[in-house]
Parts: C-alpha cells; structure tokens; sequence
C-alpha cells in the first residue's frame, strides 16, 4: 500500500464520513472533525485517531473538507483559529464542497500565500459510494497539490478527472454535472407526473423510457423512487436549492442565462419550501401532483 | 415470410420513406403517396407499386399514415376524398404522427364507424433508423388493430411497445418521451454553453459527463454535434417548437404546469426564430451562446 499518511476530514455528514472511513481502511492515520460531538465521537469509536486534531496540526499531512459550501469552507481555513495558519508550509487541501470557480480559485491563491497546495476537488456519487471509496472527483491544482492529494483520491474514488492544473475548473465542471443532475431530475418528476395525468402507468413509463432517448441517468435513477412511492432519502430534496443556487450565482456573475436550471430550482424551492426538503429528491414530483390535482402510487386513496 | 400485403404510405419524408423502404424490402406491394410528385416518382422508381393507388383503394389492405401532425392526419383520413370512404372496412389505418392523445382516440372511433381498425403508432428513431427498419413504436389499439398492422409493425421496427388498447396511449407515451428528449437537448446545450462560459474546453465536458450522473442519451448523441461544430441536420430544430408545443398543448388543457418543457420550447422558438430550424437541433447550443457572448466550436474567431 501507498505511505501512510495523517490527514484530518473536516465535515462527518453522510460524504465525509464515508470519505474518512475509505482512509482509515487504507491505513492511514485519520483525525475526523465535527460540530457534531457525537460524529465525531463515532468516528472515533471506528477507528479514528484520538484527540484533539489541533494539537497536532503539525503533523497532518493532507486537510480534507467535506463542508456545505464555500462559507464553511473559507471559514475552516480562515476563519477564527482556522487551519490555514496551523498546517505546516507543504501540506495538501482537498476541497470537496461545491461552490463557485472563482472562489474556489480565491481559496487556492490564499493557501498558496501560506505555504500550503490546495487540489481544487468536488466529489460526486451520493452517500452510498462514498462509504464504498468510489466517489468520483472532478478535481484541479497545481502537480504538486495533485501528488500530495494521491492517498486520499486512491482511497476514495473510483474515478478522478484531472481537469487541469488551474484551481476553479474542477468546481466548474462538478457545476456543469449539477445543472445537468438537478434539471435531469425535475424533467423526471414532470415526465411521470404529465404521463400519470395523460392516464398511463407509471410502471409503463419506466419500461418504456429507458429503450427511448428521452432516458438520462437520473430517470432510470430517481423514476424508480416514484413508482414505488418511496421517498426515503438517498439524496434529498435540499441538494437542489442550494446546489442549483450555485449554478446560477456563478452563471449570473457571468452573464449567462440558464432558463432550464432556473424553472428547475422553482421547483426543488417549492419542494422544500412545503416541507418536502428532507425528503428524497424525486418528492420534486410532489410539486407537480399537487399543482395538477394527481395521485401519485403510495398516495391515500 | 409473413404474408404478402397491399400497403399504403403516405407521407415520404424522412421518416415514411424509410418506413416505405423497410415495407419493400420485406416483399409487400406498397404504393408511396406524397404531394411531393418527385418522392412519389423516386419512390416508384426504387420498387414501389406504380399507378394510381386511391383507384386501387378496394386492394388496399393497410394505410400507413407519416404525415407532420395532427391537422394532415384527419386530412389525408376524412377530408375530401379522404381514405377512411375508400378503403374497404376490415382494413387497418396505422397513424404515426405525434398528436395529442384525445385527438387520436377520436380518429380511432371515427375510424371504427367506418369499420376500419386504427393502430395509435407514434414512431421514434430518426430517419437511420427508419431506413433501417428499426424504429420503436409506442402503440395501442384493439387487438384487431394490433393483429392487422402487425406486417407494418415487423418491417419497420425494432422496438415495439404495446401500450393496450386505448387509442391513445401510444399518442401519450411518445408526448412523455418527447417532453424529456427536448428538454434534455435543451439542457445540453445550457450545461454545453455554461461549461464553456466557464473556461471549460467542451471536450473535456463530453469526456467527464458521460461517465456521470448527469448524462442522459441525449447529451451523449447531441454534445459531439456541439463539440465538432457540425450542425448537419440528423433531426432538425423545427421538430421541437412543434413537438413540444403539442406537449404544452396537450398538458395545459388538462390543467397540467410543465415549466421546463415551456422554458425549452422558449429556446427551440429563439433557435427557430433566428434562422437555425432548418440546422441540427443541437444548433439550439447557437441561442445560448450568441445571448452570453461566446464562442462555439466551428466559429469563426
């Protein structure tokens, strides 16, 4: 196996910790941190390192944030008592969170001020492959910050996208996939429920639509959760107002109209904002039912 | 061999000539019907049935209808001197063109008065594949419907999907299908266009998405057209203003809200609009980009 390395995982949710766990397995010393005791504490309990990462910043080796967004993100680096000033010059950040280029951008220049290789670096796949080590990265930085990286991408992914040596690029292509994921499943959820209201089966729709080239990978993926009304989250509802919000603050900054992404965040919006948000991300054709007067299959009679 | 037919078709564009093709090369006697004398003549001249197929109306034992839409279906059916009064009753009318689902089921009936059994068959494909006699057909109707087509449903599919035997359903499953293929053509050239906004080559873009969960069937045949600049039409912008309008058609007088189908008929009708309807549909790449001010694949520099 590759050198054993000590890395620190900034964020436990459903990615980081399935991240920090595809570390411990390769045999690397891995420091978890949380807000949340408990989190950390688990992680602990599953082989974590013990004790206070920050007494020992010294020798952390590779700093993994697996944070919300960008603000948690600047905030871990910079922020009061922030990282960025207890790595030692030399060490790697691996930034996963999705947010804009340019300030995925920022943060590398910041980093680099000190001393320190910041791999530009969201990950995509949902919880599941996480936990499995076969996330996909869509990363970019500089070599050095790519070789520094290399434990914690050969543990956690299945496939990295090199995208190049400028930090920003790998942010920008995860925002390509998002718009696309985000549009593909509320045109899944108008799809079912326009075929439901027209009086065909939901079950024949997903028979049907996969031969046709109206399919994309998250018809086949979310249809299933409709016609069996199941919403339990494997991704939920509240990705989207927050990850589509992305895309279209940097498409704005830019000048860039992107109609299709903007009709699909009113309607990740209207599912959260009527209390869908926690709920598996095709409850988005919840939206569409209750706007059309339709039963979707699990609904009360 | 199945049994040899006398068959009708009428419509030889790119579609329903490949559809009277496929009818040739599987032995029957087909007669190609066009107010275009010269697909008529080329059609005659590549095997078809010569004369004058309405005075031989009585031998006729299947209609093929591949006309545009709805308004030439009822001509060509019940306008003056219209097939349903001169084919024989016991014959079977195919239909093909997309329309709404309600208008289908009354043709059926009208059909049915005349004691003629009408096989809902809305065709997907693309003319290759209607060359190659390997269309998907989304069809219902009676089973008499059914059993009577069946020579037209062997020549000229690969793919047939039985939707019972509502008059309809076949009409309503291809809407469904159409509603996601537009939307995704539409939201590749979105993702295309912002990816390239961005700073992103669009091959890297067609590299990357593929193998994620953005990908839909569409973007993996559409995006190339976008990345070579190649913009020869394989299906053509002007298909979607109609077919998507007679989505929104259909779902609006069901009291339907499908937002991203009308904000992808919006940029099919500025593509449309502008000039580019004659141009690959992927051409709709060419509204987004001249409203951000970029510079697509094949542009001049």
């Amino acid at each position: 196996m590759a050198q054993r390395r000590t890395i620190a995982v900034v964020g436990l949710g459903s990615m980081g910790k399935g991240m920090a766990g595809s570390l411990l397995r390769a045999g690397h010393t891995v420091f978890g941190i949380d807000l949340d005791e408990r989190a950390a504490r688990d992680f602990v309990a599953a082989g974590g390192a013990p004790g206070d990462a920050g007494e020992r910043a010294e020798e952390i080796d590779i700093l993994v944030l697996v944070v919300l967004n960008d603000v948690q993100t600047e905030a871990v680096l910079f922020g009061p008592g922030g990282w960025a000033d207890r790595l030692r010059p030399g060490a790697a950040v691996v930034s996963c969170a999705t947010m804009a280029p340019d300030f995925a951008r920022s943060l590398a220049e910041r980093c680099l001020a000190k001393g320190l290789h910041y791999l530009d670096a969201p990950i995509s796949g949902g919880a599941r492959k996480s936990a499995e080590g076969k996330l996909s990265v869509m990363a970019s930085g500089s070599p050095d910050a790519f070789a520094l990286a290399a434990p914690v991408l050969e543990a956690c992914a299945e496939t990295v996208f090199n995208l190049g040596d400028a930090p920003g690029s790998g942010s920008a292509m995860k925002a390509v996939n998002q718009l696309l994921a985000g549009v593909h499943i509320a045109a899944m959820a108008e799809a079912m429920t326009f075929a439901i209201n027209q009086g065909i089966a939901p079950e024949q729709v997903l028979d049907v639509i996969p031969k046709c080239a109206g399919t994309s990978w998250m018809f086949e993926n979310r249809a299933p959760h409709v016609v069996e009304g199941d919403y339990t989250p494997r991704s939920s509802v509240n990705i989207w107002p927050k990850d589509l919000g992305i895309v279209l603050d940097i498409a704005r900054k830019s000048g860039f109209g992107a109609p299709l992404t903007a009709a699909a965040l009113q309607q990740f919006l209207a599912a959260s904002g009527s209390g869908l948000g926690a709920e598996d991300d095709a409850a988005v054709a919840k939206v569409y039912a209750r706007n059309a007067g339709i039963r979707l299959p699990g609904d009360p009679a």
